[in-house]
């Protein structure tokens, strides 16, 4: 195990792999690969990706990884699709494919789908960046394939958030629903040589002008003080800019790093990075403890009989669920109260 | 406490909507309520109704309850809205004014909202539905605002799902994603009179055929084994039969409700009614057991200082989140180890 990590540490992109792998199927022993990995991250700036289907993100996200690697900088893509069951294989491959130097790994791409439950992925998803940032990538891209409640629990690993919005795709409503518009730290009209992007820039505007900066992802603690027409940092806190690109055609791609990277400076200058950090580990906390104590309590279900002898008695009518609820936790409840009793 | 509930049985409509009220704000003292309802319940025939918004549910379900009525038998209504945090008053107050005898109380109204979780709101639907049953409603319905996952979870707990389609809706995709199709034991294309409607209902009966009898809300155990072209039961499954019906001129609403008794009878003659009964109070078990274990690992992490000093560490790199978790359950293995291990 500990030759896995050592192996990821020291650079081995097939050892990368295979931790991913483990930790999207919950394989025996991921949690103290994750665990054994966490003191070497908090290097990797992480930018997240979603936006409606056809939208497209995974050809933006294919030109800022090349464009970052051109650079000099390493990046890691993990491709998230909530939806699907399906994983790993084909994605991957094609991804592979399309990017122009498929044979330089300091670009790495990963497609993840949905095993389990969603809190499920939300947690590989942060498993698997915490393992790109210890692994040393400088950036960490996290690609979501809809625009859903899921994808935005999932964005909401990263210290960015761009949101895509095709041109006229009257999508207006439907984002906002979705929560998409309140996690924005950088929209972008993509296909913005299609008409109608003027329209949908304009509307973009005027919505984000309107929107509360109370549950804005990078406003923890900061207020709005004053609007900029052009989009980029106010002086107290963060309007997201609406960047226009022509994916396949590159045009637009420095424009939207330069937004990721002032969104970054925002952070840095603002102890954002730091709050938002906490903020994810607080709720990966929580939803560990709630898997783990679901997991104890089948335990206890199982050790009672198992639900179908409570299940009888339920029919019968001569217990209900409530009751049977209290009887199965009454065992952990006794021992918790009984450590109390002692002092301990 | 018992008052409450001696009054609710001896047929108080004040006690019946005070219980609710204190399962919908889940008021001290609300389990042990529906606790002592359970023993009472098992009589009502529960009818979920559910569709996009705009489908004409509300005209519906007020027709359909006005009928049961004319008819000689009493009715609950829970109309609820897993998209408001808002409750009771003014839709309670609308829909009582629609009744055509708004004095006669044999026509209960009742809407719930989000509280808390939607997993909450599902359990409060069903413990609204036990109060109903206890008091000895003999039919219950619960209509849903919307058709999204919510709905779907909320609407399960029923016997018969009935689901609505507004006319040339082009809503099928959408539903489909949303497994509405999956769970619909009746459809009823309302607003008949619409252009469209013959489309409609047309394009309802392919994908009817089209579905999988796989994860079909009543037909645990058995097989499809015939289709008859006008809806109706087949001999070994259940065909959802498709109505047609303009609730606003009451057109269809007796067709409605002779669809709904047919698959009652389905259910009893397959033993489908029992199955679902006791596939739901599984589920309720396993939602409650989840709830009250959530509940003792927030306690336990108090205990440990509460989150904010595992956070400090966390983000110190000193530890991570997945020993941080085992570090907060630790207790409570420890207790249930030692359990075993004097046999007990």
């Amino acid at each position: 195990m500990s030759e896995l990590v050592e192996a990821l540490l020291a650079g081995k992109h097939s050892a990368l792999a295979r931790v991913i792998t483990k930790i999207e199927n919950r394989s025996p022993g991921y949690r103290d690969v994750v665990s054994a990995l966490h003191r070497h991250t908090g290097h990797a700036e992480v930018i997240g990706v979603t936006g409606s289907p056809g939208a497209g993100k995974s050809t933006l996200v294919d030109k800022v990884a090349a464009e970052y690697r051109d650079r000099g900088h390493t990046v890691g893509v993990i491709a998230i699709d909530p939806s699907s069951p399906y994983s790993g294989g084909a994605v991957l491959g094609d991804r592979i494919r399309m990017a122009s130097n498929a044979g330089d790994m300091d670009v790495f791409f990963r497609s993840m789908s949905a095993r389990g439950s969603l809190g499920g992925l939300s947690t590989a998803t942060t498993d698997a960046v915490t393992a790109l940032d210890a692994f040393g990538k400088d950036y960490v891209v996290v690609e979501t394939v809809g625009a859903g409640q899921n994808e935005v629990d999932i964005v909401r690993t990263a210290d960015t958030v761009a949101v895509l919005v095709p041109p006229g795709s009257g999508d207006d409503v439907q984002m906002l629903k979705a929560g998409i518009l309140e996690i924005g730290d950088v929209f972008v009209v993509n296909k913005a040589d299609l008409d109608g992007a003027d329209r949908t820039v304009q509307q973009l505007r005027e919505m984000l002008q309107g929107r509360s900066t109370a549950g804005h992802h990078g406003a923890s603690g900061t207020e709005v003080a004053g609007t900029t027409e052009d989009g980029g940092a106010a002086e107290d806190g963060w309007e997201p800019p609406i960047v226009e690109t022509v994916a396949n055609r590159s045009e637009g791609v420095g424009e939207f790093l330069a937004a990721l990277s002032d969104h970054g400076d925002y952070l840095d200058r603002t102890g954002g990075r730091e709050q938002q950090a906490r903020d994810r580990f607080a709720a990966e906390i929580r939803t560990l403890l709630r898997e783990d104590a679901n997991r104890m309590v089948a335990a206890e279900l199982d050790r009672g009989g198992g639900l179908d002898a409570y299940l009888d008695a339920v029919m019968a009518r001569e217990t209900d669920p409530y009751t049977v609820v209290d009887e199965v936790l009454e065992p952990l409840r006794d021992c918790l109260d009984g450590r109390s009793e002692h002092g301990e």
